[in-house]
């Protein structure tokens, strides 16, 4: 069981990779916000450059479905992390490698709209090459926006 | 039928709303290509900020679900104003206003690689409130990268 | 508010139409086992009839997708039903008339192991045209076979 | 390359499997009509059984949603065939023991309606694991009543 170092480098380095390396979270100011094993969150504040419906001024249906994309594969990958328990850490983040979407649905349900909204994510099922993954996304008022559910290629 | 200074003007109209008025369109780069009542296209030009995998390089999945999700939306638009043919181009372009994304599928077919991508759009069925349509997205040689089918709210 | 044998008449309207009216619910053996209002449930039991995989001796996809879809139409109308309380008991049963599914989806979870099986459903939202509801597929040893998620147009 | 006795006795095979040995197919009365191994064909009669809507005579959702599944299973079970080609027919025909769905989407465009019905499914992409494929179903008018897409794990 690693120590309290070795996790906190760890849950540093699936930050490094969420909220800095990969170019598009960072436009969207996708932030991890728990890496909960089984119900990691995301968050990110309103923009005027993530508006979709101008007349509203709410979310862009592809901000929704973004931030719904990423919160499942970081659910998919926490899942995995899970399996490899007590494996060396550059294995573990190493699977990040093998992670894709290979299929998402989006349920748009309310109309976009906050200052600032939260992704949760959570495993429905994980075999040795797919995770099916489940992921809400609510505004600071916890009114649920939208909800989706992915495939996920994992090895 | 309309004059083609009035077609250039409801064009013109459409062109204002996807590429200009819409923030999160231009934070990708979006611009309406074609807008074949039948076909419309959408385009847009690879950029470090739409990667995803850093690793291979290739487009954020979230880009391709919203470029999925636009080009659905103006196929269903163009459904829309096909049904509209002869009313005035204010009452035709307001129509927008209604125009919703009720649930979206994406199926990730091939990294998201290219200099160019194109995505195109068509209807499978208008009915008086929901059209169902569907998406691909191919790279500048023509590889599908994805497709998309969604179901959006028309009036 | 309906006495106690308006409401046993207005359940029972409810069975006739899933268990009895519908041809190919009967084929497939689904009991109306619940009508709560906000998570109704539907119930059958294996038989050699319904195998998909021979080798396995598991439930085969279609049936899986039949029941999500029909406990998905269900919670669906009985969202329906909850927002028309008061009104005349044939008013509401009519309402069935209008119901139909617009697109499912359907993970597949777990095969579809069991001696009996039994489907819930909650909605998510429900409009003033669309319901978005969720459904669930457990065996009697409450395993999770399959999940699906559904658009119903209601009126 | 095998000669016409073979590759009659592995098409046979193959409809064996899933005319004769897939119960609930049988309960459909679902015949594999084409065995084009880019564009497999399955047909069905309509029949009372499988009504859903009883006021309109329509097939049930979950007998559309049945035929979408089949008939993606065998469009992706023909696009393993064909990278197969010239392995033996045991080891071939074996494959269906691997085959399973992942997810699947059904887009329900019209009722229906008509006296036979005719699905045809392609494949969008077949990985190592994960094939992609797309469903149409159309009645006896070439009217189409519906589309799927779906996920099927093929190793």
């Amino acid at each position: 069981m690693p120590g309290r170092n070795a996790e906190n480098a760890w849950f540093e380095g699936i930050r490094e990779i969420f909220d800095r390396k990969i170019p598009f979270n960072q436009v969207l100011g996708l932030k991890v916000h728990s890496l909960d094993m089984d119900r990691p969150k995301i968050r990110f504040d309103m923009r005027k450059a993530l508006v979709g419906n101008y007349i509203k001024g709410s979310l862009h249906g592809g901000v929704i479905s973004s931030v719904i994309d990423v919160t499942g594969g970081l659910a998919a990958f926490m899942g995995l992390q899970k399996k490899l328990s007590g494996e060396p850490m550059a294995l573990k983040l190493d699977k990040f490698r093998k992670l894709g979407t290979i299929d998402l649905r989006i349920d748009y349900l309310r109309p976009g709209i906050g200052t600032s909204f939260e992704a949760t994510g959570y495993v429905l099922r994980t075999g040795n090459k797919v995770a099916v993954t489940r992921i809400e996304l609510k505004n600071e008022t916890q009114q649920l926006i939208a909800v989706g559910t992915g495939a996920y290629v994992i090895a």
